[in-house]
């Protein structure tokens, strides 16, 4: 049974991962088949708080939630009364006090999701917060995964790129770790956080290395807004080292998936020629995304539902 | 029974503002205990028509309207065709001429709402215009006031700020000498508008004088963009001679509550001790403010239908 | 009966056109007696992918969605991911994998409906792209004169402006020509396309002589941001020349009616005094126009659940 929020794949049981993944094949059924689910949801309400712009991630929890037949409600900071100087908890306090059910935000901020969480009735999805986690996108990767391997438990994960700016990869890390999959990471010495080997994480600097075998290969999408930074190698170097291509993807296990969280940059974190093959799940795990958000959001809403009769 | 449009407390009988608070407080309740009310306009719907941002008052119209199972399209000008040059009027009978039934405007102007109201068979709803009205936020604070005093007739309530440049103030004087109120105002002499004295305010400088004895303190925002017009006073000066605070507060009646339509500036308007206090009812006024557009709502549909029916 | 997709007039034949606008004069009817049609679309969802602002066109298709019960999700590159670099594929087939059924494309380059119609399973439907076509406008426009005048095969239609630039006027040229009206084009001999007479259409640089006797006078919006290109004459002399007024207009047939796509230049491409007179269809155009698009969805909803069926 969930809690009241999502905040993090850090703070969720094997159990309560695999109650979400379960639902979530369910639901991707519906999607598949076009199975009319509108009245699953019909009379709650989800409002999206970004205060970074993400179509695609936005998108996706607007789809689940009308899908379900939820009411939505899209709020983004450029137009948002933020502008009036408005704190963060100020926002999240009046919305709840407008009576919604689930609020989905997306903050640069690290930690903003269980601040506002604290505050307000409604149930709060992390959809992104700072470089700390995106537990959403974890979980449709392990859907993805979980659907293209018939198992997570036993598998070989291997995540290459900025793993340190990346909340994709701690989540999936968090999550992955608990589902009993062997991760590796494969990075830029100054691209790696440190500490990973506590968590049980392989750390290796040679992406060959690190895909030999692998099940799973995981490229991550550079930022290329943070190359200014100086950690980077340039573009063309990270592609020769870390980018992954024909000849690295045959090191993998022989029926291994190229994962990739999208939008990807072709020709630097995957070649032209691989990001349009059958073993890329992008477009997969798009759909997984949706699924894995109507899972969530029937769950957090039962659960929330059930508290209200609580009390 | 209400007219076509709402277009300002100015023009409400007693009555029709007992109507809509009446019907307001059922749907409070709807509300608080999560009943479904997504029948109630299905069908029917409103446009969100704004040439400011708000996404305060935009959200709360739009979470109404579909709490009620109405379509709501929102507009707003940086994206519209506006840009294009076209004319208010244009606009506004484009959109009528898509067939909806209720439009929902916010204008710079002065009497833009009344403008279009001449020329669509919609119902327009004035969501603030200029420095004239701002009908719903005024009909919320007397829900609050209502639900929190249990009447209106005979108490006193005094406002205290920028009184000129307040649409608030304004609608909220227009509706409570309705209703019965003693209105007090209070604010630096440049920012209190002449003329208040013949609808039955009383008019005063010292804030500690307005406020003693008073069951309702009303703090307004300080729109910190007025403060290079030389008419205001410094912050803090302002924050001294007419903030809220814990001992100003004090001065009211016992059980006095005090009041303000958000975001609140702390350490200006209210100081930040008093804020977060169990007399402050910032946060029920957006819960009432949601209600009150339902109301609303529900009753212009009804009227718009029977202006139908009869045509 | 349709195919997967509307990319242009020029691909559909008489026949298709013929359904979309009967099937679009039932939906006109429903707008204008306010009969729910909430159930038809139930469970469906449109996108809306604009690249090019208008609030006017997308809004027009939110409406007509949203009045069939189908689900909305509005997408604009200002907010959109294509701010990360994001190809027009991979966006169209992110979309496409979220599950959605159709998408209504604005692009300012010609033929980017038809490259994504190629890659996905949803149906494309083109809001007007480049300088190329604006189906659904023609389609607006033909159910408006169906309406007023009985009839198409026959007329005498006579379009005024900037041909050249005018997706709405190549729309109506094939859409037109397929329905057996005669079709006349006035303007600048720099703004009219070459080639126009191998399509039927007889070309005028005198308006007086392509006015006169049409049953219909359609005025194209002047696009006044290309004015600084150098291929047009002054506003006031162009409105001399080709602007449509009063006088203008009496050269037409008895009961000739004056159309425009909106929103108006007044005293450019109308005169004042004639764009608020009731032989001017501006508005009736724009009603027209959720009918047309409410037909559309429905038609091509029907076809691709039919798809589906066989696959």
């Amino acid at each position: 049974m969930l809690r009241k929020d999502l905040l993090g794949l850090r703070f969720l049981t094997t159990k309560e991962i695999e109650e979400i993944l379960n639902l979530a094949r369910d639901m991707k059924k519906s999607l598949v088949y076009k199975i009319d689910r509108t009245s699953t949801l019909k009379g709650k309400t989800l409002v999206t708080l970004f205060y970074e712009p993400s179509t695609r991630t936005r998108t996706s929890f607007e789809l689940a939630a009308k899908y379900l037949g939820a009411n939505v409600v899209c709020i983004e900071t450029a137009t948002s009364s933020v502008v009036k100087g408005e704190s963060l908890i100020d926002t999240a306090r009046t919305i709840d006090s407008m009576g919604v059910d689930m609020i989905a935000i997306r903050h640069p901020m690290t930690g903003a999701p269980g601040i506002i969480a604290r505050e307000v009735k409604a149930a709060v999805i992390n959809a992104g917060d700072g470089i700390n986690e995106h537990p959403t996108q974890a979980l449709l990767d392990m859907l993805t995964i979980l659907e293209k391997k018939g198992r997570l438990k036993g598998l070989t994960v291997t995540i290459v790129g900025d793993i340190l700016h990346s909340r994709v990869a701690r989540s999936n890390i968090f999550g992955m770790t608990k589902m009993g999959i062997n991760i590796r990471v494969a990075g830029p010495s100054t691209l790696i956080p440190p500490g990973l080997q506590n968590l049980g994480v392989e750390v290796y600097n040679d992406a060959d290395e690190a895909v030999k075998g692998a099940d799973v290969v995981m490229a991550l999408r550079i930022q290329l807004e943070r190359q200014k930074s100086g950690l980077f190698p340039s573009l063309g170097e990270f592609h020769r080292m870390y980018g992954i291509d024909d000849r690295r993807m045959r090191l993998a296990a022989d029926d291994a998936i190229l994962m990739h969280p999208g939008p990807m940059n072709r020709g630097v974190e995957v070649s032209y020629e691989i990001a349009d093959e059958r073993i890329c799940t992008a477009d997969e795990q798009v759909t997984s995304g949706v699924a894995v958000r109507m899972a969530l959001l029937t769950l957090l809403s039962e659960r929330s539902a059930a508290y209200e009769n609580i009390v």
